[in-house]
């Protein structure tokens, strides 16, 4: 059994000290540091880093960790900084259309039990995936959104959301335009898989748009999703080679394991709270 | 040292009876093919071939083979073809303008004898790379190009390219807009290396735009040049995996080993007469 | 709905006129070629074909075809060869151990309906994938294995084999040897993973060795097995880029996304038809 | 122009308080901190870092940082470190025999300035890349060797060694057996590219063991040598796919373009002094 630990990811103004100030903070009060990485943007001087200790014999109360080190450190740095406990689970809510790789991919993994996550619920606009869902024993809710209902229908979703105490969605080739309140609400936590390599083919059917440029290489990426389409922070992208030899089918044939991977492995950086974001991009810890 | 042979690259509407009319020309004719390889496009249905085979015992002479093979199959088929022998070698123009990477990376295959070709002249719009020219006993033609000469430096230009029995020409980052006579004359016969995944990061400064966007991966991309800015049938790709960590520089410095890389593979295929073009894309054999 | 087909994978030594006789075959006949790829191993003297095509209007009827074309090719080229017609589907058994991710990705593609392959039966030393047999409803038999039951055990299972009509064996991450007679029987006709890059880390635990040699890309390669252990001919392999700071749990999980893609690509070219084997060698057609 | 600045590499057993003492050390005495990176392997408990600070306002004189720096924390804390100044270009002597893309790759970066390091010689055991070495303006040391001479020859080698203080090696395919006392002299200096992803294929012709084996991916690995056979740190690997196409011919064609650029990135990680070794293995700072 994994003991308990606390992270902190945080970024600030790059300052001398900070890293000396943060440890200092863990050990000093009995911390045992079992993961450090920080990185430092030396265009834009921000620092960031990911800071995890083992909380067995940590002096500080839990309930306090956020206060204390606010106080000391967060204002001294002006640090937008998170702290979470490793047995808060994160849960994750999965949005799905008609197609299952990327849905399979995802319950095969918590299904497992590769991922520390919870899986309260799968949301989609059709009926398709609900035998998939039923497999893994997951609640799975239909809502048909039409030009007519949409707002309706989304209204429901977040009050899903929310019951559920969803922290954050994905987005498992589902194939609507989220809603910019729930973009907001859900800010850098809603990941969507787009099958090209962004910037390259943005928007519908980018299968068809390599095929017709004849390009070499396809790709897949996955991002945060902002109200602007497919401009989202990048999170990770892998790409595989074809050839004049692929058709349009194939090529999508051979992007839904690219889709599938790319996507698994964003969800994976996210549930183990690796990634910060800032501006439009991200910082991945290792 | 290897037999003389016969290529023929062709292509044309696809029909029953090709691939066996065209081998048997050969074998009745006592030629021993050493190479066939063949390709459908289902879609727009044409056949493409590229057929290779030693003249020793041929028993057609080598300056009637052109013109039987079109009389006997060449206007059946309506095809579009081209026969090369072995021992005709392309022959190549460099234009370069001030970085080094690419040509190097040519001019050690050329010199290390990997490559069938010749390479009477580079052509330059700088003095810069003269040196690493005369380290290899180049001819270097500097042209330096303003608004003004533009037009009497490019008829310089084909009149050297004429003048040295250039069949292809290879934009080693050459920093200039080719003229729309030059790309006519040279029709699918100018390869350039864009440095990034194309179609993504067209134009001037694709590193900057891949660093402000936040990609995780970076790509090169060699391709044959058009009238059209950067959008001409792609040859090859490739790509490198990078992280948050890397700057504008590092993004420079991984790229130009994918450049001169990706331009080197598109330069041979080239060389092999292993590629063929239709409509706006290619067709590589391998 | 796909139009019904013929699919002859064969090879012989190569001689002039191979191409233009099978091709003329089927042409002749009123055949339609929808697929055509030939390979001549230039060391070995072999010639390999892929030919498929639309029965539709075949001038021979099928049950005779096989035999026609022995007579007429087989014997004058010594031909080795298998017809095949498109909707005879293979029928894979899959045997596996403890492990899941394999098994899911195998039959999430199954069950979407990407292959066109039956899944009578899943054999397993344990019983722990039992309840994933059941979410797809695919018939599970555990049959443990000790050094005193392994032949009767086996005996079971060759039975189990035959009485399903079993075409080929998967062995997505099975942890026991394979009898020799299972191995003859199915002879490269059993997909086994390896979770290195062979010939590389041969044997149990390789990322225990990969770890302790300090390489910087680990592998999967799926192989056909043969009585020499992880010796067989390998159908495909695929690698990705770990660092020093991969621990070995790292490593395993993610080897785990190379070796569920990689077992499945060899799969499908499985399924497809598209695998000869020579020697210990495979020839993949495209 | 860059600042001057002092990088330290460092190991020891991981013990609280490291990092923030070295961190303070530095901007304590006003050293502003321009580099970061620790890792902490957690199976050996050791800790690795490397620190890069500008020299501007630094308040300990150059001459005596070491020494402070050893008897503060190097003592306290049993590290194992090494002190740099940026002004201080490693010196890089080339081992090459007959293959020339590795060396032009090395000299082609060298004469363009991409790397902070001088090239006083090259030595061979052929006269074949003498022109290649005069192109450059390289001095070169043509030293052939056989059973009786051997020893004599190395002794020569290193005196020339010596003489120009020479800092590492580069074998840029040297096809010889290193000398142990060489070996020893060097300890961890000496990088060697072998043609294979080892540790699969060590040894000779591994280009024809691949195609032996019917591998699908071929690669190349850069390392440390060691006394014992291919066997030393990897530093860098990489891959490419081939098929059954490939012959041995284009085996050794497409592993030449890995082999240079393999080797060129591991030279300049080593030259960045981006890497540590430990026990058989090395950690490699981005």
């Amino acid at each position: 059994m994994a003991k308990r630990t606390a992270i902190i990811l945080l970024y600030c103004p790059d300052r001398p000290g900070i890293i000396s100030d943060v440890t200092n903070f863990i050990t000093v009060n009995q911390g045992n540091i079992i993961y450090l990485d920080q990185y430092v943007d030396r265009v834009e001087n921000i620092f960031f880093m990911r800071i995890e200790w083992q909380l067995e014999k940590f002096a500080i109360p839990e309930e306090k960790i956020e206060d204390y080190f606010n106080t000391l450190y967060g204002q001294k740095y002006q640090m937008h900084f998170r702290l979470y406990f490793s047995d808060q689970k994160p849960r994750m809510a999965i949005f799905v259309s008609k197609m299952s790789h990327c849905l399979y991919d995802l319950l095969a993994r918590y299904s497992a039990g590769e991922w520390d996550v919870e899986v309260p619920l799968i949301i989609s606009n059709h009926e398709d995936m609900r035998p998939v869902a039923q497999k893994f024993g997951i609640p799975y809710f239909c809502l048909p959104i039409t030009k007519d209902n949409k707002a309706k229908q989304e209204e429901i979703e977040m009050q899903l959301l929310r019951d559920n105490g969803i922290t954050f969605i994905v987005l498992a080739r589902y194939m609507q335009v989220i809603s910019e309140e729930m973009i907001a609400h859900y800010r850098h936590k809603i990941i969507n898989i787009h099958h090209s390599f962004l910037p390259a083919f943005i928007g519908a059917k980018p299968y068809h748009a390599a095929f017709e440029r004849g390009v070499k290489i396809i790709g897949a990426t996955a991002h945060y999703i902002t109200t602007e389409l497919d401009a989202g922070p990048i999170i990770e992208q892998d790409v595989v080679r074809v050839t004049h030899k692929d058709t349009i089918e194939t090529l999508i044939n051979k992007g839904k394991d690219l889709e599938k991977i790319v996507l698994s492995r964003a969800v994976q950086k996210h549930i183990e709270r690796k990634i910060l974001t800032f501006k439009n991009k991200t910082v991945i810890f290792n």
